[in-house]
């Protein structure tokens, strides 16, 4: 038998979100095709339907395993993983049936990836009130998915390739030591191992995305400051001193090539313009803010830390737009062709010094 | 006698650093002229070696009173406020005579703001180490000010005009309900008091600002949310709902088109995109970082909450480029600009519902 390509999941999300149509528009890229194998978890009618919406070509065919999907240009193939109800649920709409849908095309995506029935995963947006509304309350996708592998420490990345902005050979990736908690929370969860790891993480995965440019290099990894002015010399605070500092030396005795503290606001216009590769961020707004300025409508989001590969669009359902055939399909495109360079340099992940 | 053009007072900042340069850079653009009289704070000497190194054309006049300087195109009056050793110190060179001259340059262009014999104040950039050296430690230029002018509370506003990455008609400027602290004492400094007064000195230049624009407007602001997602429903901290819905709420009664709180990444992109004219930042990082991925080369500092009128350059002392001509003075025409505008509009700035 010949070598397949590796093979995708991509979850649906919620199905009354932009989720379906996103996917229907990125398969028409033709470049995705010829990098991985790719099935959608999801229900076939509504990527039918989603299809039909954005003029696409492609045929949507129902299969009843991954194994058997024939992934390509003209062919779709769809794991239904929910129920036929969800059919039903107009676009647009806050419901617990789209949240159950969104949570069983994790559910099912994540227990394929671990049982090494799949490659990796990339998701479509759910809605976090429509999961709870079906009784999954989770702060975020990241988190759930985190839950559903059994791991407690996962960090977000934010990724942007290169682009007039962003000058960096392989782009900018954000990584965050801390995520989706209250900004007061940060001072006893940012410690000194947390960053480290952050930083470890966004290392090897920035590895992986520029061992795929003309010109593979040691990523270059810039570590944000907490405070304003990197605390002024501990004027304005001393985590800088007592936590991040000491997390810097130990990544770099680690042999990576990691710098900081530096002021979040010099060192995210520093990264952009080409010098730093990837941003370790104390803390989401510190990396989100740069990032959906920069194109958020092409970034991607990148889970570090799981047992499997899972990247993900990096916006949300975009109720006001699902159903319109508008939404921008970059970011989709995006976290396809990010997973399929994870996919290909699962070695590379593996570091861990 | 004629009724002459306003007067600005620009001071030379740390003679070390690039302040000069641009001074001397930004004397060549002729709208300047059109809109402002000006007159430089600082050393004579100094200002002739900073026209020669730009290869300018106009001619430094020593004076020695502000009511005697005649300033064009050809001719840069300069009021001497500084020892003359501090011309024998090199440039790039952190240094306590810098820092005095700096200091001395700032505190007499106060008093004469304050003695009504100038208009408004332009800042070039001084050193905080040398000013620190010199014996004047503040934790930045604006503290200074609000120290000389016998004030409590100032805010800081980060402005940047009209570009193909900013859309509103004016701009965006972002206004800090905090600024140089640690992160830490947010919690205890950020009250509804001081959020709805910064909102009010927002709506009172933005308004100054739109005002200068063809179609003239209502400014509409912003306020930025203190923890990701606004806290998504009080479940990452209850700030937004204890402290800045308050606060947007008596902004908006008091007749404000004020709206909040929204979370900060995506409410600063929507500025970006047009759809507000001022944001208000909970803390130093939040604006900065947006405000100098957007253009930091050309971003304005206004102070708010001076008795005087007072914009600055929003760069440093940038002693890698001092002496070398090479440092663009775009953010120093955008300071004199703006400071000319507040100035035409003084009437507006004392709007206090």
């Amino acid at each position: 038998m010949r070598r397949m390509k590796r093979l995708l999941a991509i979850t649906m999300g919620d199905p009354t979100g932009v989720g379906p149509e996103i996917i229907a528009r990125a398969w028409s890229d033709r470049s995705l095709h010829a990098q991985v194998r790719m099935v959608v978890l999801g229900h076939p009618e509504i990527m039918r339907r989603a299809i039909r919406l954005v003029r696409g070509s492609a045929r949507v065919v129902e299969v009843t395993s991954v194994e058997a999907a024939d992934s390509s240009l003209e062919q779709l193939p769809c794991l239904q993983c929910s129920d036929d109800r969800v059919v039903a649920v107009p676009p647009r709409t806050l419901h617990p049936l789209g949240g159950q849908a969104a949570y069983e095309a994790v559910t099912m995506a994540t227990g394929l990836a671990q049982a090494g029935r799949v490659d990796g995963i990339v998701t479509a947006p759910l809605n976090k009130a429509a999961l709870a509304a079906a009784g999954h309350a989770y702060p975020g996708h990241t988190e759930l998915l985190a839950d559903l592998c059994g791991v407690d420490e996962v960090a977000m990345m934010l990724y942007l390739g290169p682009s007039e902005l962003v000058r960096g050979p392989a782009g900018l990736g954000v990584a965050h030591a801390t995520l989706h908690m209250a900004l007061r929370d940060i001072f006893t969860s940012l410690t000194p191992e947390r960053i480290v790891r952050t930083a470890r993480l966004a290392h090897v995965v920035t590895h992986c995305l520029l061992d795929a440019t003309p010109a593979p290099a040691a990523p270059r990894i810039g570590v944000c400051a907490l405070n304003p002015h990197a605390g002024e010399q501990a004027l304005f605070g001393d985590e800088e001193e007592r936590i991040i500092r000491p997390a810097v030396t130990h990544a770099a005795d680690a042999g990576m090539d990691v710098s900081g503290p530096f002021p979040a606001d010099t060192l995210l216009a520093r990264a952009t313009a080409g010098e730093f590769d990837a941003v370790v961020a104390m803390y989401h707004d510190q990396g989100h803010i740069a990032l959906k300025l920069l194109g958020m409508h092409r970034a991607v989001n990148i889970t570090l830390g799981l047992p499997v590969i899972r990247t993900s669009v990096a916006h949300g359902t975009a109720f006001d737009l699902a159903g319109t055939g508008q939404a921008r399909c970059d970011s989709m495109i995006e976290a396809i062709r990010v997973a399929a360079i994870l996919i290909d340099r699962q070695s590379l992940l593996s570091w861990n010094p």
